[in-house]
């Protein structure tokens, strides 16, 4: 049997601290927005370095995964129930890129694959995968959503 | 006389595919969300490579007209026209660029000036040009955008 | 005694002049989006290159805290007031940065930094900070928020 909305939520990561000055969580009316957050499992990267080159496809799909996790985390916390999401709109997924590397989609995947298996059909989101140069800490990839939240 | 936006419509590229996991459209109300597209017709990109080593500016601007001109089909196919976008709201552009390379402003004026093209004043963006390592497939601008839609 | 909205307000930097073909300023509603701006002043570069290589996380900071002041210029014109920011909803913080720089949230919390300064606890944004390859003119930083407004 599939798990459920509770099962995923007793299953979630503590909510991450935020690196320096921002908050995890804004909302105005039904639009919410999370901060972008990296890969961390317990105050530590759980991979670090940039794709095509210190790691491979599938560990940055499992770095995405986990930002997912997290994410949905702090929006548990702040909107108190994960089924308080309606749907999830945009996410916006960074990968540390070394020059040549074009798979930031298949990375991307590990975070929009996560949301729909938690969320169905309504975590897909509309999405942009972006190649970028360095992350903090020397994270490999870094998540933020925008999503509609239940009235 | 100037294309109405029938015109437009029916010179509109065929809606791209996703390249992953994710939907090319969301929207909560009034806002609506599409994902980050890249320069692709009939399945092949129209350029490759990074601005300032593989690219001049103007192939760089023509590929952010391209990334425009299929934000725009998806636009018509998911509201049901064009004259359903009230404005556009932002707009953000990543360039894939070389050290060295800063004129960002320049290639995404290949998608601003044909939002303006086809949308009046109301398809002028607020913007964020940004150079990027790499973009998916080696595309060399990725553009998505937020749009107001009328009621 | 701390400053207050309407000393901010006078000692406020002249809005920037768009780089290219967009608009500073775009509202829907109570969401206001603004333009990604780099730290001009004068017309010029208050620093210029890349953190981790040509500038100090200090002359980051200071560079993302302009970017902030003339941000608030740019909403202080369109909403006619400071006092018409109820929230900072999400700020975007590009770092143009040299292989190895992770700093990317201390540069980032210049901006931070100020917009809570001046707007207290409700400036305190989600964000994103991420570190690329190039910025428009060769800026070190570029900011852009989305802010909620008051009725």
């Amino acid at each position: 049997m599939a798990p459920t909305l509770e099962d995923w939520e007793s299953q979630l990561p503590p909510v991450p601290a935020p690196l320096a000055n921002y908050t995890l969580f804004r909302r105005s009316g039904r639009i919410a927005f999370t901060s972008g957050v990296v890969p961390l499992v317990e105050g530590r990267l759980q991979a670090e370095g940039r794709l095509g080159e210190d790691l491979t496809v599938e560990e940055g799909y499992e770095a995405a995964r986990t930002c997912a996790l997290l994410t949905l985390s702090i929006l548990r916390e702040h909107l108190k129930g994960l089924d308080r999401i309606r749907q999830v709109l945009r996410a916006v997924v960074f990968v540390a890129s070394a020059p040549g590397f074009h798979e930031q989609p298949q990375v991307a995947d590990g975070a929009s694959d996560l949301l729909v298996e938690v969320l169905g059909e309504a975590g897909t989101p509309a999405r942009m995968a972006v190649g970028v140069a360095e992350l903090p800490l020397g994270a490999p990839v870094e998540l933020a959503l925008t999503v509609e939240t239940r009235r």
